[in-house]
């Protein structure tokens, strides 16, 4: 009676079910309860007649059937709302306990959605924690209000129904078989722009889309009709699900002008799904926004090979660049903001204003306690420290030269390369040097695609690393007590997008960072959810960015270290262009007419190609253990003797297949044949393994790469290179793996050097780390990590008609 | 016959309803069309038998229900899709042409959404325009198909079903009544934390909320489970429907703690709906989320009269302000790069890649048309100019040191105040001092708040002076190309978010421009939408920033101006402590202790108060006709004795009616006395006018603010300011209205002058434009447009529950 009471107070508690034998329907029960959290009446549990009961009169169903009756129909009055089924014992507990361990709630490890949320608390503990209010329906069972009686009299018809309706509930938790519906292709020739590709096609309502291919509502947010964020809590669901075949497209060394991998990509799940009626998920990379309006258009494949629609997958898509830009510049405005009250401030000052009085209490928060335990203070209360311990709690001391964060913005702003901030006179003279890069090559874009939890992503975002005191510490996120704030602006960004092909197959778009200074490829997590999808038979096809010597090397070597999991197959991706390139052709460049080698057949350039750069790619994927098939990205102008050419000198170097594509004039039916060399080669055992081993030391890690990788002889280390290595090794972060910042335009760190380079010596200018991303960058050449916009951006062509809404000028 | 094989080839049109008596179906009609294109089969009208069909075998329903089944059932195949409905003649096409003429679609005038678009072309012409590939359901009646004998034959069985399925549309298109579920409160004494609060509630699926109020499935962008977009086609479906009460929240002037209009407006709207059962909504400023991280917490209201769920009001909401920031910074980049490129090319180099040769042809585009008209070129053929002609058009000529355009971001950053950019050796020594600002200051979001539809903004957007020449011509964003880039970013940004308040009733949250350099009001979409929406007897409860001499002075004479809209009544906040402040009492300040004055009672400056600053605003708003209602945000030391006092004091000044508030304390429940006293405010007749008339000369006008609702003797022109007025009149900008940049802090410019100051002279320290806004503002202080972090900024507390989602530390 007392918890009774408590309930109507607790504000967490919006509704009270109470089911109640007659003799324990005292008038004091009867009106104990509050009118409004009386949900269906205070019924009597024999004839299921309303005793008591402003919603409704007649029959009230027995406690089983509501339990089934909230958790299914009820969304509308009791969505999200904490319900407390009171009554029942040991067997209605039992069932339920049963349930909620084969979901995990008992020791609360997931975020549920509020619908079929279920909370089982132990008898007589009606604490509800305060992070539960937001879970759904919460029975709690608990023992001081049941009659003894209760037990014997509830026990069957409650267990029978009880259990028939967690039955049915559990079976919503399986696996669903997919009842995907592609969308017809008409391809016309000559082909269409990409937008008018993307236009013509009507993509399905994404709602439609992820209930064919088995996701639960809760698990979906929609934004708008066309793109929807995936919650993680799907992980769990399917925890017991095997995963899929995952598959990598990577590329020979590109041209210039890109080789298509990212149409390779979509143009294999059209084929798989649409045509082979294999489950099939793309993982794709989020494009910045600022080469959308600077060079380079759109990034949403081509052709017939398209992620639709268009327009919002290179626009701000589900916002999570811009997440990733007010977290980075959270971070960068602390930085200098902690810089100047530091100096302007006595370490007496700062103390008192960094852990204030709150009520005549002081408290650290526990972003502060953090810090206090990595300077070795264990202590709690703020007043027990010395002056020497407040001193070194106060005081990052950042070095202004040593920072190393920059920050951010997704446009295309060369002017902000290098710039002096502080000049302001409220800043009091502290001026520095600093810099902005594009939003994407922010760490914080680096964590979101390597974090496999939100969990992870806050922890990699508190160690990521800003500068370094002047003592020559690391002054890390959770030094600048921002860490909480950035796991929160970035709440939503963890969530995968979902969208889908012109084919109207799925995929998922999450992450995009520099291929670089950064791994360039899309999220882990995307990868996990799409293997969980898919099903034990299906496939999840994910893209490396650059050639294969980087973005393949740092998807085995990086990604697939912090995920865990394990790929079954290789695409690499040729065009005859680059392999005549490769092969001795004359130099390619964005902008300017092909030479006509490039155009007319020409079978030495491509044997050539082949011998040299295609080789040592397929090389380069075996030496990881895993089989290859090489798609050809056919262009009108490939001839088919150069065709069978590539494919049969292919398969000479190693390849498991190769085969011509024509997804981009054809969609998934030009990609069949690819679609069907993948399954072939996935179904064939593979053995994976890592090309280093963590615990080498750094220089024999990057020495491993540009021998094993790159073919280079040797690498030559500078001082400077030297130095920050072994700072780094001092700091313990030498077990971290490499990241190498080289160009993409030759094996060699000469873009033009093509083929397959030999004796060369890779020049080590320099090394950085990303400690929260948790790799270790050496430096190869100059890396821009900010774009220019040219003399006519593509914003010139850039429009939108005020009355249809209709968008032009993007490609 | 031509038609329907162009028709096989289009690429728009997906599918094809042929519908011809038996006669016209010879086999070269039946085989004339593609299957794929076939919707249904083509049918016998009389029997309404298939003939011949790929889809379906037996029945097909006649024509008009066959339309009607199109419109209402096929979503899920034809949704989107361009579809013909060929054959049919007069009648069929007079209902649709009356139904269409409703519509407005025969002149193209909305973007309509998919499932409902019907149009109607005339006989013969079959040409799709290209921007209708979007629509939905396209019916085309052509004659040429038509046989003579079709016409009676149709004609009663036509005009019978066709008139029933568009009555039925047409219904669903009407103003539908409201059937609001309101959320019950159950307020907790002592009132729990903000957060808390927000937590304990569990809003309605925006969804349902959506439904109840309303709108349409398809008017509604649903972003996740709490926040959705409105589309503003609902402007057009509810055009003949009269709008209802608008109704102004402002201020006196405040204290530096605030005097809350937020809650007030929220208490409010919570009063009408949830308690009166009047439609009401509430429309508010979204806010930075910068001070989010910095000083101020959240800002969505409190206690028990908020927006919820509080963490996604405060955070990126649906990412408006964040394409406001990628809009305005691609301005900037614009801006530079431009300069850059001037810098280091002759005219022809700049010509020949501005208007570059695309196989081999020169081709302006529609912003460079623009651009040539501007300056006076009448011509389209890039050949044709003449050198002079050239060198007009590529140079834009800006003088670095009078750009006014300054980057953006959506943080706390003090140390982008003032900075030099351009220092990399790629920039070639251009740099130059600029700033950063913080996102909301951006023109950008004033223009968001005072556009009234896509091409209003688009237009304003182009309009945008960055700078001038070094000729002094003004330099526009359409000059720089860009303003065609900045509506497709701004195409989201554009439709308001619907979301809730704690007892679930409806608020739009749009566009939050700055109070002191722009005009400190939330949209004029937000409220034409809710204007509509609530129906004629409902109420739109909007809120201005700052004191009402700044934010209710704006609100009549920019944003009423803007969108035609007329006010019919404003509520006053006040707050004893604030009277008290202004009838003498001792200064307040953020962070300290308040004076005992404030915490008990003290009738004498209560008083005072009311007879200066409080009488003073009343007469404020009755110079523009307005009836006034005093709220009395009432707090927990006030005392029933002051509270009447104010309300006697204010009614003698001129107050409709006073009344005291307790919302933050019970929610609606506490606001239901001022939800009666607007009620009969706005029963009343009221008299609006503006303050001035736009046609007076600048100076006059600024003047007049000064002198009627500062209640300063005169205003002092600086030179500079007077410089810069004679500038903007050359340019043709004297009749914009005007947006003062004064301290909210006094009725003055002097921030410790307190009650109703005379005896000044206002000084006009500069003066400055936002002509795509559409204002010009005087400057008569130093304006900080970046904040800065404190010592300890909010974001220490802030962390989020990796497990659970739960976000702490926002308040």
């Amino acid at each position: 009676m007392k918890e009774l009471l408590k309930l109507n107070d607790d504000p967490r508690v919006h509704g009270v079910y109470l089911h109640l034998p007659p003799a324990a329907l005292t008038n004091r029960v009867l009106n104990s309860l509050k009118p409004e959290k009386d949900v269906d009446g205070i019924s009597d549990w024999n004839t299921g007649k309303l005793v008591r009961g402003p919603l409704s009169t007649g029959f009230v169903p027995p406690l089983a059937s509501a339990v089934l009756h909230l958790l299914e129909n009820q969304e509308d009055s009791l969505e999200g709302k904490t319900v407390l089924l009171v009554g029942g014992e040991s067997p209605f507990r039992l069932v339920l306990q049963c349930l909620i361990e084969r979901r995990g709630m008992v020791t609360a490890k997931s975020h549920w959605d509020s619908k079929n949320a279920v909370v089982l608390l132990d008898a007589g503990n009606v604490d509800i924690p305060p992070n539960w209010g937001r879970l759904g329906v919460v029975m709690i069972c608990f023992g001081s209000l049941v009659l003894s009686s209760l037990h014997s009299l509830f026990s069957f018809i409650v267990r029978q129904n009880v259990v028939r309706s967690c039955t049915r509930w559990l079976q919503e938790q399986q696996y669903k078989p997919w009842r995907l519906r592609s969308l017809k292709l008409q391809p016309l020739t000559p082909v269409p722009s990409d937008l008018q590709i993307s236009r013509a096609q009507t993509a399905k309502p994404v709602n439609h889309l992820a209930e064919e291919i088995g996701l639960l509502p809760e698990e979906l947010e929609v934004y708008g009709r066309s793109k929807a964020k995936v919650r993680l809590s799907l992980l769990e669901r399917l925890n017991s699900q095997p995963d899929g075949k995952y598959v990598l497209v990577a590329g020979v060394t590109p041209t210039p002008l890109g080789e298509g991998k990212s149409t390779v990509t979509i143009g294999l799940v059209q084929a798989l799904s649409a045509h082979l009626n294999l489950n099939s998920f793309a993982c794709l990379r989020q494009p910045s926004q600022g080469p959308t309006f600077g060079i380079k258009g759109g990034a949403a494949g081509g052709g017939y090979a398209q992620v639709i629609p268009m327009e919002e997958f290179n626009l701000h898509l589900t916002g999570d660049i811009h997440a990733i830009t007010a977290a980075n510049n959270l971070v960068a405005a602390a930085i200098d903001a902690r810089m100047l009250h530091e100096a302007t401030q006595s370490d007496k000052a700062l103390f008192s204003r960094l852990v204030p009085s709150v009520n005549g209490v002081r408290r650290f928060s526990p972003i502060q306690i953090s810090r206090l335990r990595r300077l070795g203070i264990i202590k709690s209360d703020p007043s027990s420290l010395s002056p020497e311990e407040v001193n070194s709690f106060v005081r990052l001391d950042l070095d202004p030269e040593k920072i190393t964060w920059h920050r951010v913005v997704d446009t295309n702003d060369r002017f902000l390369r290098k710039i002096t901030i502080g000049q302001a006179s409220t800043e009091k003279g502290l001026t520095r040097e600093t810099g902005f890069d594009i939003a994407v090559a922010s760490e914080i874009m680096a964590i979101l695609a390597l974090a496999d939890s939100m969990e992870d992503m806050k922890s990699r975002l508190g160690r990521m690393v800003v500068g370094t005191s002047r003592s020559g510490t690391p002054v890390t996120a959770e030094d600048l007590g921002v860490s909480g704030a950035l796991a929160v602006l970035m709440k939503d960004a963890i969530k995968p997008t979902l969208m889908q092909t012109l084919e109207g197959t799925p995929v998922f778009v999450h992450a995009g960072p520099f291929a670089n200074i950064a791994h360039g490829n899309s999220s882990v997590l995307a990868d996990k959810l799409a293997l969980k999808l898919v099903g034990e038979d299906g496939f999840v096809v994910t893209e490396a960015g650059f050639g294969a010597d980087i973005g393949m090397e740092k998807f085995f070597n990086i990604k697939c270290r912090a995920s865990g999991l394990r790929p079954n197959a290789v695409v690499l991706v040729a065009t005859i262009r680059a392999l005549k390139m490769h092969g001795g052709g004359p130099s390619v460049s964005a902008g300017a007419p092909l030479p006509t080698e490039y155009i007319s057949e020409n079978l030495n350039l491509v044997s050539g190609g082949c011998q040299s750069n295609l080789k040592k790619q397929i090389q380069n994927a075996q030496q990881f253990g895993v089989p290859v098939v090489v798609a050809i990205n056919v262009f009108r102008t490939d001839t088919p003797a150069e065709i069978d050419l590539v494919c049969q000198l292919a398969k000479e170097c190693g390849a498991f297949d190769a085969v011509p594509c024509h997804h981009w004039m054809q969609g998934g039916r030009g990609a069949v044949e690819l679609a069907q060399a993948v399954k072939e080669a996935t179904s064939k055992p593979s053995y994976f393994q890592f090309l280093y081993d963590l615990q080498m030391p750094i220089v024999e890690k990057i020495r491993t790469i540009a021998k094993r990788i790159y073919g280079a002889d040797d690498i030559d280390v500078s001082a400077e290179a030297q130095r920050k290595i072994d700072y780094y090794h001092e700091q313990g972060y030498s077990t971290l793996p490499i990241c190498m910042a080289k160009t993409h335009l030759s094996l060699s760190h000469l873009p033009e050097r093509k083929g397959a380079p030999t004796g060369f010596v890779l020049p080590i200018r320099d090394v950085r780390a990303s400690v929260g991303a948790g790799f270790i960058y050496p430096l190869v050449g100059t890396m821009s990590t900010m774009p220019g916009l040219p003399t006519r951006a593509c914003f010139y062509d850039i429009d939108i008609d005020p009355i249809t809404e209709e968008i032009s000028g993007l490609f």
